[in-house]
C-alpha cells in the first residue's frame, strides 16, 4: 500500500502549491515532483537547491550524471528507460550525498540510507506485489552473548503456516551484505514478495526464511569500507556462531521446523554471501544447500581458501545437494569469485556457476534469489 | 543494536577523513560528525552546505533556530540540554527541509521521514531497551476488499507468548496518527519495547498489541494536510470497517486470543485517537477500554458530536471499564479535546482526563502509552 500511498501524494502535490509559500520569500517555490516515473520508464528526478553550485544523481547501477538548474532553483535530470525494478539513488549537491526530500520510499542501511525508486513492470516479475496470498515477516530482538550487543533477525513465514500444525517445514538462512541491517533483504531484497509469487506459482517448496542482523562483530562497521578487510575475519567466524548457537535454535524451538540437515539452507549477498560459504561449507552436518551472491571474498580470505575450509573436498559432494556461486560480469568481486569457483573444482567439489549481466547491486541479488530458491528442498 | 553500531561509526567517522577527498578540490571537507550527543545531554547539529544562504534546524517541540556557518562551509548547532528522549529532527536549507546525511535514524512517515536523535536516558524509562526479555512484531499483509488496496498490520506479542499453548491473551488495538504508516508505534513510538518493560516489571498484562495501517481510505493522505478534513469522515467509517470486519478476524483466527469484549482495547494517537473514540464508543459490544491521545477531532467532528455517537449516554458506563482522554496543554488539539471530554460529561459518560505537558509529538505518545497500558485488563 506504501508505494499506491506514495503516488496519491506525488500526483496531487500540485494541490499543496498554496502552503508551500516560504515566508519572506516573493514568489512561491515551484511545487517539486520527484521521483516522477514515465509510462514509457523513464524517469525524471528534481532537486530544489537554488543556491548549489552542482548537483549530480548517482543511481544504483548507473554512472552520476550532472543534473541541470532551472530559473527556479530546481535541477533536474530524465534517464533513458529504465528496466523495470527498484533503484536506489541519491543527489549529490556540492559534495555532500542527500536523499530526495521529495520521496519517502527508502533503502534502509546503517552506513547510508539511499532514495528508492519503483519502476513499475508486468505481475510475472517476481519483486511484484501479486494478488496472491502473502506470508507473515516475524521480527524477533534478543541479547546475543557472542556479540555481545541487542542483535535481531527476521522469520518469513509462508501463507497458510499454521503454528499449531503437524506440518514442518524446510528453512533458508538468508544473510544481508556489509553496512545493511537485518531488515535489508525484505525492505530493499523484497525477499517476501518473492517467496510470496514463487509459492503462490509452485516454483518453490513452502519454506521459512530466517533473516539474521549479520554482524559476528559489531567492529567491522565502525570506520565504513575502511574497517572491513581489518575485521572481516573475526566477524565471519563469531557470526557463524552466532547462527549456529544463538539463532537457529531459537528459530527450531519457536517454529514448525524440519531439523533435518536436508531442509536447511543458507545463502547470502556480498559479505553475506562469503558468510554463507564459510558457515555452509565448514558446517556440512547442517547445511546441505549453499548460495553465495556476488559473495564479498577479500584479499585476505581468497589467499587463505586451504586455512578457511580445511577438511572441505570430493566428499562434499555427497552431502551438498546445491553449491551455487553467482555473480554479475561487471561486479569488481567477479575476479575472486571466479577464484573460489575454481578453488573448489580443484578440490573436486562440484559447483553450480552462475554468471549474470550487472553489477554489485540489489537488481542483482533480487534475481538471485529467485533463481535459487526454486532449486531447494526438492 | 542499530544505535550502538551508528554510535561506533559516529565516533570513529575521524578514519574515514582521506577517503573523504573529494576529487577535484584542493583541501579535504571536514569530516562530519551529526548529530553529536554530549554527556551533559546537549546535541550539536551538524550539516555541510558551503553554498546555502540560510540553514535552520527543527526539532521535534521547539521553535525552529538559524545555523551559524563556518569557513568548512558546515552550519552548526548546539541546543540546550535535553530531556532524555527520542527527537524528530529536520534541516531547512534555503527553504528545503532535509534529512541529516550523516545519521541513519530516522522516524518513517509516509509525507515527511524525519531524522531522528536519540538522548539516552536512566533504564527506568520506558522506551530504552533494556536486558529483560522481548517479544516479537509480527508484520502481516492482505489485501482490504473495503480499502480496494493491499493493506498491513503489525501485531506485538509479549515474551514467553506461545502459540502451540491453551492461554489466551488479551487485545490492545494501538492506532497511528495521520501520515504516519503501520510501523509508527514500533519504529517510532517505540511501543514494543515500552510493553517489553512494562511487562517485565510486573507493571502491565502481558498482552497482545496490534497496529494496522489506519488509512480507511487513503485519499485523506493525497493532498498532504489540505486534504484531511475533506476526506476525515469516510476514512474514519471505513477504516472502522476494515478493523472490525478484516483485522480482528484475522488476529482472532491466527493468534491466541481471549475474544470476550472485556479483553479488547483500542487506542491511538492524533487521527488514531479520533478513530479509537469513534470506533469504541459506537461499538461498546466489542471494546470496554478506549483510550485518545492528542486526538485529531477537526471542527467538522466536534461540532457533529450527537450525530458521530448516536447512542452514547450514561448507559456506557456500566460497560466501560477505562475512556482515557488525554492530551498536551501546549497542543493545538488541546481545546477540542477538552470539548470532547465536555460533551461525553454532559451524556454523563465517566471520563478520565489527563492534561500533560507537551505539544503534539511523540514524546508526549510514548508517556500516554507509558501510563495507559498498566491500566488495561485489570
Amino acid at each position: 500500500v506504501k508505494s499506491v500511498l506514495l503516488s496519491l501524494v506525488l500526483l496531487s502535490l500540485v494541490l499543496l502549491l498554496p502552503i508551500m509559500l516560504v515566508d519572506g520569500q516573493t514568489q512561491p517555490p515551484a511545487p517539486i515532483i520527484s521521483p516522477e516515473v514515465h509510462s514509457d520508464n523513464r524517469v525524471t528526478f528534481r532537486f530544489r537547491a537554488p543556491n548549489a553550485k552542482e548537483v549530480s544523481l548517482e543511481l544504483e547501477g548507473a554512472k552520476p550524471v550532472l543534473m541541470q538548474k532551472d530559473d527556479q532553483g530546481v535541477w533536474t535530470m530524465t534517464t533513458d528507460k529504465l528496466e523495470p525494478d527498484f533503484y536506489g539513488y541519491m543527489f549529490i549537491v556540492d559534495g555532500v550525498r542527500l536523499m530526495d526530500p521529495r520521496n519517502q520510499l527508502m533503502q534502509p542501511n546503517l552506513l547510508e540510507t539511499d532514495s528508492e525508486v519503483h519502476v513499475p513492470g508486468p505481475s510475472s516479475l517476481s519483486w511484484e506485489v501479486n494478488p496472491v496470498p502473502h506470508g507473515v515477516i516475524h521480527h524477533h530482538f534478543y541479547r546475543s552473548t557472542i556479540v555481545g550487543d541487542e542483535c535481531d533477525f527476521f522469520v518469513y513465514t509462508p501463507p497458510g503456516y499454521d503454528a499449531s500444525s503437524k506440518k514442518l517445514y524446510p528453512v533458508l538462512y538468508l544473510l544481508h551484505g556489509f553496512s545493511d541491517d537485518a531488515s535489508g533483504w525484505t525492505s530493499v531484497g523484497r525477499a517476501n514478495v518473492i517467496l510470496d509469487n514463487l509459492i503462490a506459482h509452485g516454483k518453490a517448496r513452502p519454506m521459512l526464511v530466517v533473516m539474521p542482523l549479520g554482524y559476528g562483530d559489531p567492529e567491522i562497521l565502525a570506520g565504513g569500507d575502511a574497517t572491513f578487510d581489518t575485521f572481516n575475519q573475526r566477524n565471519i567466524e563469531r557470526f557463524r556462531e552466532t547462527l549456529l548457537t544463538e539463532v537457529i535454535p531459537q528459530v527450531e524451538n519457536g517454529y514448525r521446523v524440519d531439523k533435518n540437515r536436508e531442509a536447511r539452507a543458507i545463502a547470502g549477498l556480498s559479505m553475506g554471501g562469503e558468510e554463507s560459504l564459510f558457515t555452509g561449507l565448514n558446517n556440512l552436518d547442517k547445511f546441505a544447500a549453499i548460495g553465495g551472491f556476488s559473495s564479498g571474498l577479500p584479499e585476505q580470505f581468497i589467499t587463505t581458501l586451504d586455512a578457511q575450509f580445511p577438511g572441505v573436498g570430493a566428499s562434499a559432494n555427497s552431502k551438498l545437494r546445491l553449491l551455487w556461486i553467482a555473480c554479475g560480469t561487471d561486479d569488481r568481486l567477479i575476479a575472486n569469485n571466479r577464484k573460489m569457483r575454481e578453488w573448489l573444482k580443484s578440490k573436486g567439489v562440484r559447483v553450480t556457476e552462475i554468471e549474470t549481466p550487472g553489477e554489485h547491486t540489489w537488481m542483482v541479488w533480487r534475481r538471485n534469489l529467485s533463481n535459487f530458491v526454486p532449486l531447494l528442498f526438492r
